[in-house]
């Protein structure tokens, strides 16, 4: 696999001299994220293409190659996956499309060929997929040329393409940074199972995201999954839960995705960890990376406006989580700290206008977590009033008004004097083209936050629902840890 | 009414000369906002204050006074009323807080106090409020100096004035415009019913919000709450439907808050809108807004990538709502608009790529809307790939390279040709600081888009959630209509 993740030579199969096909496309894909290794279009006419010589065919490139990436049509993909395999390589990424999910005889058949090959020596991936981003390698998706090539923790292993590289996106903003993603399409040769196998003993990798419209082998695959999750969170996103979903996932993949409530069983058998969506597979990863492991039950909220502070209790409840009432002597010392008139000591701590001092959030931040019951902090900051602020007193630039630098700052003290995580949420609830520089600020407000290991999400419903399924995995890891030492 | 909500002349009281409170904070804002009436500040020490002569009580104001704001501390609240009325005020909104919410018994003694004013002959907004924003007057909210000065068909009554200036913040770049907002905080006087069935009656209303944490006189709510309904839709987001929830409701509005299932019930009874929170409340309020009145049941999904497509049927599924099959006449007459490889012309169709030209995606609607069982089609644009297709063949600008008017034409042809509405969803999956570009292309589609009608969503689970409200609450509307003709 390390050959095929991080390749030393990659031959991209079925390059194009113009227009912006699949095998251009992820040429300069490469080339743009600047890829370690050696690259090698191969084009029937050969020549120069985008600065790299084109090889007439697989045999005449002068090298070795590891990985070989194919985006001829479809017809022509078995010949090319011959020459890799004769030429050596470790295994083929297949993007061209045209196979089982198209339903047709014709489709069927060659996709039966492709698997037949993978059984003479070479790994395959695809077809009808985005390939393989490694930011080690400089490996990267269609189209990915703006990929962070910062590596991290999280793994990705995906039936969809599409899915993969849009969060491979949002990952890069949102602060999650991957080990490597692999979108297998189709699947014929490496797919689900083997790919959580593997990524359950890779070093580099602490927590495994995972989409699904259907499964090859059930049995096999819930055992792999019940073992990796015994040692590392799996987040698993599922397409095709309802019939029509099942439908739509018959047309995309060919995958049958069988009955949800089944699923779901044995999701929470194997403590499995379900997003419902790729918003909750992104917030749910970015609090498995940026929390410490373990359980969070109850909450302090700290916020401006009441309305927010009700809506997040109410979420709180639905979750089964708490937020815990502080009592007097609490209340009283976090008052001092808080903005006349309007506000509140109570959890949630209503700050009332949007202008506190980062100073004064600290204070607040160290006293609320105080209270026992208290296992992790959320602050929820308008930045959007300090444009209304702007405008009212002109003058100064939104960057200069908003103490960014001096939040991050105190959020990040008050993790550590208090050994209680402290999470941001940055609603962005003025988004008209007239306030692009209140988008700068949050931009650049959450990069600060989140080099000091500050995560941020868009809503307070989000954070709890991640919170929540962090809590409810290492939860249930532990009460089964228990168990078994007992037993 | 008409006299709070559009005042030819306002008093602020409490206006200090420095500093940011409240009272100055409004001032600004209708200034800023260029209110059209006279501004008269009261400060005890007179002088001028941002351009304005300060009169040093409110009986030294030369002229009359239709609305008194109060920005004093909450013990010379019941003073400064007195004076709105003696000096013929028709009403008076209070920003001060103090009140019943601070459970104190001085707190609770002054709102008792108010509440006996009101009934002397002036109408009072407030306590513990945020105002009263009017587009055509220019009366607006703390601090709401940049909102819209366009005023359009969305009432919005509300406890909680952080809930309002969010959601006129929000509605001023997602297109929805509104007739008048209140934000009465306590309540002791204007709140839910009798604000309800003005705007109920009101011809400039047709969409009506509403955020309520707890009712003063549930039966007589009710009763109006199902009259109302009958004529216009009412969307209700309710705060403190679990006890955590409630009892932040109390310490926020001194609301108690009631059982959840009962409250359920009741809004079916009378076909109120429920929404599940502010981004709920806004993506239902803008669907009332650009969507014709009528049920859609099914829907065409039209976008780039399997696996959005999936999630869509899953949703759709989830509401009840169909993702109809397409025949094979009508796939064959969608197959040749579509990119190759990787499409698929069933529902959801599967464009396989981002850039699919404009004319290409008129096509598709043109066709997917002959299918008898689409009633509205939603196209998911991921615009962000484009950043990608600028980055691998950089020259041209990303608004050149997005056909962003051409779609918008096409958009709207589709509807104007088949009478049945598009609805776009705009994901933003990249939003790092180095791609404020997108989020510029972005914003000017999202105006684009609805200049042509044509109302733009996050997600597509967003989309389908909000045409599921409209369509469940004219189907209500509609059985009720019949069983009425036919009793």
């Amino acid at each position: 696999m390390k050959r095929i993740f991080e390749p030393g030579a990659v031959a991209v199969i079925g390059v194009s001299a113009e227009g912006f096909g699949f095998g251009r496309g992820i040429l300069l894909s490469l080339k743009t994220i600047g890829f370690n290794g050696a690259l090698y279009p191969v084009n029937p006419r050969g020549g120069v293409i985008d600065g790299y010589v084109a090889y007439r065919s697989v045999e005449e490139i002068p090298g070795p190659i590891d990985l070989g990436i194919i985006a001829v049509p479809a017809k022509h993909v078995p010949a090319a996956i011959e020459s890799c395999l004769s030429k050596g390589a470790a295994g083929v990424e297949i993007l061209s499309s045209g196979f089982s999910e198209t339903a047709t005889s014709e489709g069927i058949a060659l996709e039966n060929e492709i698997s037949r090959l993978a059984a003479k020596g070479i790994r395959i991936i695809g077809p009808n997929c985005f390939g393989v981003y490694n930011p080690r390698s400089g490996l990267t998706l269609l189209p990915g040329p703006d990929l962070s090539r910062e590596p991290g923790p999280v793994a990705f292993i995906s039936q969809s393409g599409g899915m993969t590289v849009d969060f491979a996106h949002i990952g890069k903003w949102r602060g999650i940074r991957f080990s490597t993603m692999v979108s297998f399409g189709n699947g014929v040769d490496l797919r689900e199972t083997e790919l959580l196998d593997y990524f359950g003993s890779d070093q580099d990798t602490g927590v495994i995201g995972l989409y699904v419209e259907g499964l090859r082998d059930g049995r096999s695959f819930f055992d792999t999954l019940k073992s990796v999750s015994s040692r590392k969170p799996v987040i698993i996103c599922k397409g095709g839960k309802t019939d029509s979903g099942g439908k739509a996932a018959m047309s995309h993949t060919a995958s049958a995705a069988g009955s949800s409530e089944v699923w779901n069983a044995v999701m929470r058998q194997c403590n499995a960890v379900p997003a419902a969506d790729l918003d909750g597979l992104c917030d749910i990863a970015l609090a498995f990376t940026s929390l410490p492991p373990g359980t969070y039950r109850g909450v302090s909220i700290i916020g401006g406006g009441g309305a927010i502070g009700v809506a997040a209790a109410d979420a709180a409840s639905l979750m089964n989580m708490k937020v815990p009432e502080f009592g007097d002597e609490l209340k009283a010392s976090i008052e001092p700290h808080l903005p006349r008139p309007g506000s509140s000591a109570r959890n949630p701590v209503d700050v009332a206008n949007p202008y506190v001092a980062p100073s004064s959030m600290k204070e607040i931040l160290l006293n609320a977590a105080r209270c026992r019951e208290v296992d992790i902090q959320i602050v929820v900051q308008l930045l959007y009033h300090y444009k209304s602020l702007s405008i009212l007193m002109p003058g100064a630039a939104l960057e200069d008004v908003i103490p960014i630098s001096e939040f991050a700052d105190a959020f990040s003290l008050a993790v550590a004097e208090t050994g209680k995580p402290v999470v941001l949420v940055l609603p962005e609830h003025k988004q008209e083209l007239e306030a692009l520089d209140i988008a700068t600020v949050t931009r650049k407000a959450r990069l600060l936050y989140a080099e000091k290991g500050i995560p941020v999400f868009g809503s307070v419903e989000q954070a709890l629902y991640a919170i929540h399924a962090v809590s409810d995995y290492y939860g249930r890891l532990l009460s089964r840890a228990s168990l078994t030492n007992r037993s």
